[in-house]
């Protein structure tokens, strides 16, 4: 952008747009507070200081003004929610510029997926700069849209799709020099390579470095994120619902304040709910000061250093020649976003967005979209108990996380099936693949939703997003499957062949047209109807969708059949005595 | 470079090149220092810890390994050396990376002088990385070998000659939209841009920071410098012989350290006797640690943030996947400089360089070195005084500074001619354009060096660097510039015919091919010819070298004759009555 023309409104020879009077803000730079008048035309910050005038005046008295946040790593499939509908929603909490890795849409929609969110990102008051997906597919267990290698991640870097390799998970991959990823890595070379390396250690993590990989949001425990600083890695601290990292990790920035300029705070899975709970990255501002963490520290992490990090560099300060991203905040001790500006436009205030988003373009998505995946009937579902006497494997999930337990018990065999058994918490499990449309299905069985009957099914299923489905009784778990079908993606509680409640998923099998608030309203419905079939676990669709993660162990069930990555691989259902 | 076969030597399962043990270094990610081993391989730091195996064993013990340090901002033909010998003196100093501005090749040979920088440049202990020339011609009154235009500038960004755009000085065609300006800004908007805006605050300040430009080693009191950082620039904190501003500035990193964040600092221009007083940017360390700047706040502005601002992510920190550039200090104390590593290897202990540097290539070099320069004969240089009385011009100079003031006084006429006037210290001064060879010569009058009689002369002449002579008589004058131009520049001292003591600089008219330590011999030498001519001024060639330079006022000597931008321009040498 030329900025040639703005030069004789920073002279303050001609009225700009928009003057922040009496602007206290954050300056990053220095790491104080400045009050001035903050000058802004055509959406960049031209001026600061006195003798501004402008066709708006905004009296910023009483309020503090800090940069727009940037989200270091974050996955909007996760938010349920489009592009359109996630930015709409992270914008009231002061994000102007996010990281998305499109990890889920990639496994179920391939490349033209990450281009189509790329499209669907534009003209949002959210930057999104994607990341390209490294680990597409997860393992060689489970069926993706398709297999995304080196060349088409240079593809998407060459035609602007992505800014940066999307976490590297394949840790071992890295550190024991896998060709394929390393071929990667090094189509990557030039760009930001986001890692994923939890409780890599030691040599190892000197040897994972080597793959160029510069951030990691998967440390958990101080010391091994203290190492990765050390180690020159870009500390990112998570905090969402499923994995809390906070208050764990930001004694260090209180102990070792310049780590700050080497570590980005971020929310990586957005849950709907966890948001209108908590906020985003105001939330995580504010609990860094809670804990005593300095609020430049603390903010420096959500502005500066990400920018910094992500190469980016018309952003991150507020500051001449910087995009005019501005989050007024009531102070730092409440951390509460008044209002919010995407390049001098006001774009959020009082909790939501000002502009009403437009509609998806969601039919262009290639893929899924198109397909009509045949589910099993009720009758295809029966497991005919062999003639000779086999105990079974069953997925022993532990509450609330997502390793689970390899159980081999008795079948519970009625008129020669082997069923779900209530008394004993074990329910029936099938994956049926959707990506390639084929609807090969594998069944087991599953031990922990405190089911009583009926079933429920979903179309978010890590890593691959094949339809997922738990229940009691077969004649019910076909009917959600194929409430899932109908939909072509989605959430689905069944009780025989009454859908008690559903919420679609069309975009991609992950993501609804919503926005946050009907989106909330639903899952409040969705928790309901399960709830009313006995389980209780307020979390059994987030806690499903991992029940089929290949790469975690021990027991997982894809559409290939039972998975345990630390013994080899395929399972059997029956276990021969 | 895939640093996959790099692997195995991370995991420690083969021997490493090179093991520095019980190596205690700063660690600049954490601030902090650290004891461990560290393992190179093939010039990249390839692990830290335990447990490695090398071929050569370091015990590092009772010394301070910190990161090969950063030179942010300097001038190579400042130093008189060529590129290779530069590096040897420098490298000696601890800095394994410079950003050399070759501003003054590029004013005496165009962009094929830069092209020749670069390629001289190839395989040294030290990586130059180089600015684009920004400001050729310094202005319009005087003349280089070629204007170096936008088109010419994006050339050398394609063709890897340059990898920023050097210190834009032309300040007033930035904020006020000069067109040429504004091309050069824009073809680099993807790159560095580097700054020089001495005195510009406020307004200006703002739209100089709209081209783009993001540092300023221009800065000389604490206020300029600290709005400079305030409005998002890195402040470059200079240290050289003609701009000493470390001790002013250096309070900032005491009260806001920060800043150190966005702070370099740098050494401009580096004198082969200056860096053998008192170092490099080792200097510069111990310097600030010796005014209360905390050591590792001090380190980062010569390490990891010049590494940060100039975009070398392979550099800047002591970490795995970074090269080992490496310099081992005897304490944070004395800054010692004891051993110097370069990619892994030892290129300088005790205050040299290991290897010996291959001789230049120097005859490659296009434009001036091929060209023949006509100088004036002393019949040419007699001043014939106007029939009218009439006062002369004379410029004034003001000591140990650039710049100087305009005198208007009676001419010393002797037979009809307008001589130098020893009783009232002024001298003749003569400028010949050598760069496009045309040997048209200006004269004027200049006050202030004390010479009794004889004459010196030089090639080095800011901007755009004619011969450049001053002197009593016209037959020492006429002598000592007939003897530069049969050394195709240099530095001459003549007493009537005779030439007391010369230097040569064939390369460009600005560097000899000499070593640091000989070269520093022929200062001597020649400030002894000259001191014996009644000259006492220790740096008389460096203050006669920017009396010609026509962007500072008052009164300058150009080609074009007299120069005072302040006042319009071009200015005659007799002033009617």
């Amino acid at each position: 952008m030329n900025l040639k023309p703005l030069l004789k409104y920073a002279l303050g020879r001609e009225k700009c747009d928009t003057l922040f009077t009496n602007a206290t803000f954050a300056n990053l730079c220095t790491m104080e507070l400045e009050t001035a008048d903050i000058a802004v035309k055509d959406g960049v910050i031209i001026g600061i200081g006195e003798g501004y005038e402008a066709g708006e005046i905004i009296d910023c008295t009483g309020t503090l003004l800090v940069p727009g946040f940037i989200e270091g790593h974050t996955h909007i499939e996760s938010t349920y929610m489009t592009p359109r509908n996630a930015a709409a929603a992270m914008v009231a909490y002061g994000t102007t510029t996010a990281m998305p890795d499109p990890h889920e849409i990639a496994n179920t929609c391939g490349v033209e997926g990450v281009r189509f969110m790329k499209r669907e990102s534009e003209n949002l008051p959210v930057d999104f700069y994607y990341g390209a997906p490294s680990c597409v597919p997860a393992s060689p267990f489970e069926t993706p849209f398709q297999e995304i290698r080196a060349d088409e991640i240079k593809k998407l870097f060459e035609d602007g799709t992505c800014s940066h390799l999307g976490e590297m998970m394949n840790f071992p991959g890295v550190c024991f020099g896998d060709d394929d990823t390393w071929d990667k890595l090094n189509v990557s070379r030039d760009k930001v390579i986001t890692g994923h390396s939890p409780r890599v250690v030691g040599k190892e993590l000197c040897a994972y470095l080597l793959g160029g990989v510069t951030s990691d949001h998967e440390r958990e425990t101080k010391e091994e994120a203290f190492e990765a600083i050390r180690r020159g890695m870009f500390l990112m601290i998570r905090q969402c619902a499923t994995g809390r990292n906070l208050k764990t990790l930001a004694p260090l920035l209180i102990e070792h304040p310049w780590i700050a300029a080497r570590c980005i705070t971020v929310s990586d899975d957005l849950f709907p709910e966890f948001m209108r709970e908590r906020g985003e990255l105001d939330g995580c501002l504010r609990e860094l000061i809670e804990v005593g963490v300095s609020p430049f520290t603390a903010l420096r992490t959500i502005t500066l250093s990400p920018a910094e990090y992500f190469r980016l560099y018309d952003r991150g300060i507020i500051a001449p020649c910087k995009i005019a991203d501005i989050v007024m905040l009531d102070n730092f001790r409440n951390c509460k976003v008044l209002k919010v500006w995407k390049r001098g436009k006001l774009v959020a205030e009082n909790g939501a967005a000002v502009e009403k988003i437009t509609r998806s373009i969601f039919s262009e998505l290639p893929g899924f979209m198109g397909k009509d995946v045949k589910t099993p009937t009720s009758e295809e579902l029966r497991i005919v108990a062999p003639d000779k006497s086999a105990k079974i494997n069953v997925i022993g999930m532990t509450n609330g996380q997502i390793i689970t337990k390899t159980l081999c018990v008795e079948p519970n065999i009625k008129e020669g099936l082997v069923c779900a058994d209530v008394r004993r918490d074990i329910a029936k499990m099938v994956v049926v693949e959707k990506n390639r449309g084929t609807g090969k299905f594998s069944v087991g069985f599953i031990k922990g939703f405190g089911l009583k009957r009926g079933a429920f099914a979903l179309s978010v299923a890590h890593d691959a997003h094949n339809f997922t489905c738990v229940g009691i009784d077969d004649e019910s778990m076909a009917a959600a499957l194929a409430e899932l079908a109908r939909m072509h993606g989605g959430i689905v509680v069944a009780d025989g062949e009454k859908i008690l409640a559903s919420l679609e998923l069309p975009v991609g099998g992950l993501m609804s047209l919503l926005p946050i608030d009907e989106l909330c309203k639903k899952f409040s419905e969705l928790r309901a109807a399960y709830g009313s079939l006995g389980c209780e676990n307020g979390f059994a669709f987030m806690q499903l969708s991992f029940m089929s993660l290949s790469v975690i162990p021990e027991l997982k069930l894809t559409d290939k059949g039972y998975v345990d990555i630390s013994d080899g691989g395929i399972k059997p259902l029956f276990v021969a005595r």
